[in-house]
């Protein structure tokens, strides 16, 4: 048959991260490339026994069909969680449970954006909800990303020349893929300009609360009085991503519409994660997980960025002093080919992702690679720096 | 703030019978309204001890991220079990797993059809999927059923009629909202127009296994030697509903590309729940629980057709007499008012679902409505359809 694909789907191509991870279940290779929580980050146990409590006592509530919104428990859960601890959520918010916070990013450019009209993003940015907005046939516009967050006279320009800008698409804290903190001088500039241009913002806050230095920063989220910011959380990186159990935090009359949409995508979110995320929250000691957490990865950063200072500094590797998150965003020297790098070392099995992947126009000129931390063992951070070092050696001499 | 929504969801309407749901958590109600499989067909116990024994032997696994295309061992035993038992599945096949098989509507959707395409449905169909279609902008024409399956006239002259048709949806066995099962010659010759036209055939069989009488017929996907089938299975009726757990096998060239969609939607389906149907249906007794199945079903349609023979039928309502699935298609005498009957039945806290929510144009007349026999207790059926009878007697003497 002759197979006619939609305009949509045609440019869109899979993520370079997945199609890697798909080639890397082989254990020889060092996975520098994906985003994946620690192995020692799991609650594992605990989740045992919250599952084993849940099917045992409703079990028909944990597998019957529930309503879209998302498990009335969890979703007051959360609803207290976020005012208590981040002061987001007002009068005329309301929250929906997604399947995954990608599927935040999904329905969001559903709901707002027609075919061509714009999504402004930082650039670079998660390729997976870039890859989100082209699939919904956005136009994406990008902003460059400065030490201290998006720069604010190029997102001002961005507005004025596109009338059909309809988001502004942010990752404030460590930002994925280059670790950047949105300073707050930054994130009320932002608020200010998305008011006056009638542009919903759409904050993505996956790696919040695994801070490992440094203050917090107020989300966007916080300051909104005037209902245009949608916020998107995640339990992937605090719980597990297998559950894929995220929400959105959202005024009301945009969260019934992404509800609509969400109906005709999957019904509802699966139950049995959204009571297992649920009860750990509010049975086990959440805060101290999350501390434990921020210890595990603290001393994975501290790790990776003395072996990056040692080996890969002298050849004039820098790297984004990140205060949290998963990764870390290196930079090669201005002369250096930054995709040889990229295949060299993935030929010695140590897979790291070329920075171009994450640009809004991935064919323009990029001398950054993305490490991640989270996912490798602490002895192939150490191996997987000394093939890095290697190849620069072999490169960079 | 001025929420300019997306031209795709202005027009959508939240489904009815979600929204009734919604309002019919009160336990006072007798939801002849719902689709959800009756308490005693969850296989509870098992699903238990399988949850703990994944989490105790591969928590990891079964919490971390995964690859798109589903957990490669439910993908292998759905693969075999589709070929032994139902002759489906060819070299060129791949199989996707989704967050149940409505995300399988609305992938081929969205990967086969830009806006106002044309997917040419059953008339009356499954709200959840027309507003799939309707959620990617698609243009839907409906196409009478008939008590032996679609019109094939009809299919034939929409085919004609519509150079941009890209889709034939259809629910082939006990078809929702009306039972119906298409027969093997209109199979054929929907499969012959399909090729002829250039068509995809979307085929969605959520309740093929709960046949409880008469004889099956063969999947349409079974004769598909020409790579223009997709076919959506499920778990949620056989396994569970709310693990959200269903699978597409289709050519692999559409597959390749619902996979990058779906990667942009929601990265993956819960990996506890694949691994929980995975090893369901390999380590129990899966075919003995699907016969169990057929007997809880075969004895509320026993149940509930007898109470509308004897209370109803006398008012001139009439059934099509379903051969399995979970809805009984009842129609009103001609001069009655449908709409009238539903909502005094309503009043009196018995939900059936007015049939014109199902059309493809949801004004056209309509003397039917839904009435599910899964849902309700065996009690509540009596009482429900005597409820209904105080309706009928009301207005249609």
């Amino acid at each position: 048959m002759d197979y006619r694909f939609s305009d949509r789907v045609l440019a869109l191509k899979p993520s370079v991260i997945r199609e890697i991870l798909k080639n890397s279940s082989d254990p020889d290779v060092i996975p520098f490339s994906a985003g994946n929580p620690a192995p020692e980050a799991f609650p594992a146990r605990e989740i045992a026994q919250i599952s084993q409590a849940i099917l045992h006592e409703h079990p028909i509530a944990a597998l019957q069909y529930s309503i879209t919104e998302g498990h009335p428990p969890l979703r007051q859960t959360v609803s207290a969680y976020m005012r208590a601890h981040h002061q987001i959520g007002r009068e005329n918010d309301d929250i929906l449970i997604t399947s995954g916070a990608q599927q935040v990013m999904q329905l969001a450019c559903k709901v707002l954006c027609n075919e061509n009209d714009v999504v402004i993003c930082e650039t670079p940015s998660c390729i997976g909800s870039l890859n989100t907005f082209r699939s919904s046939k956005a136009r994406l516009r990008g902003v460059a990303v400065e030490e201290d967050g998006m720069d604010m006279q190029a997102l001002e320009q961005a507005l004025k020349e596109e009338p059909n800008a309809r988001l502004i698409y942010t990752i404030p804290n460590f930002q994925n893929p280059t670790g950047v903190t949105m300073s707050l001088a930054k994130r009320q500039k932002m608020y200010r300009l998305a008011k006056q241009y009638n542009v919903m913002i759409l904050e993505d806050n996956p790696y919040g609360d695994l801070r490992i230095s440094g203050s917090p920063v107020p989300a966007v989220k916080s300051f909104d009085e005037d209902g245009i910011v949608i916020y998107a959380g995640s339990f992937s990186k605090v719980i597990s991503p297998g559950l894929r159990v995220g929400f959105s935090i959202a005024p009301k009359p945009v969260t019934q519409k992404m509800v609509v949409c969400k109906q005709a995508d999957d019904v509802h979110t699966n139950i049995l994660a959204q009571m297992i995320c649920n009860a750990f929250i509010n049975d086990y000691d959440y805060s101290g997980h999350l501390e434990h957490l921020r210890t595990v990865y603290r001393r994975r950063v501290q790790l990776t960025t003395d072996l990056i200072n040692r080996y890969l500094a002298p050849y004039g590797i820098t790297y984004h002093k990140a205060e949290g998150g998963l990764f870390l965003w290196c930079t090669l020297p201005k002369q250096a080919d930054m995709q040889e790098f990229c295949r060299r070392s993935a030929e010695k099995k140590v897979c790291v992702v070329p920075g171009n992947a994450f640009l809004v126009d991935e064919s323009a000129p990029c001398q950054s690679f993305r490490l991640n931390f989270s996912t490798p063992t602490l002895e192939q951070i150490e191996k997987g720096v000394a093939i890095l070092a290697e190849t620069a050696a072999q490169m960079l001499r």
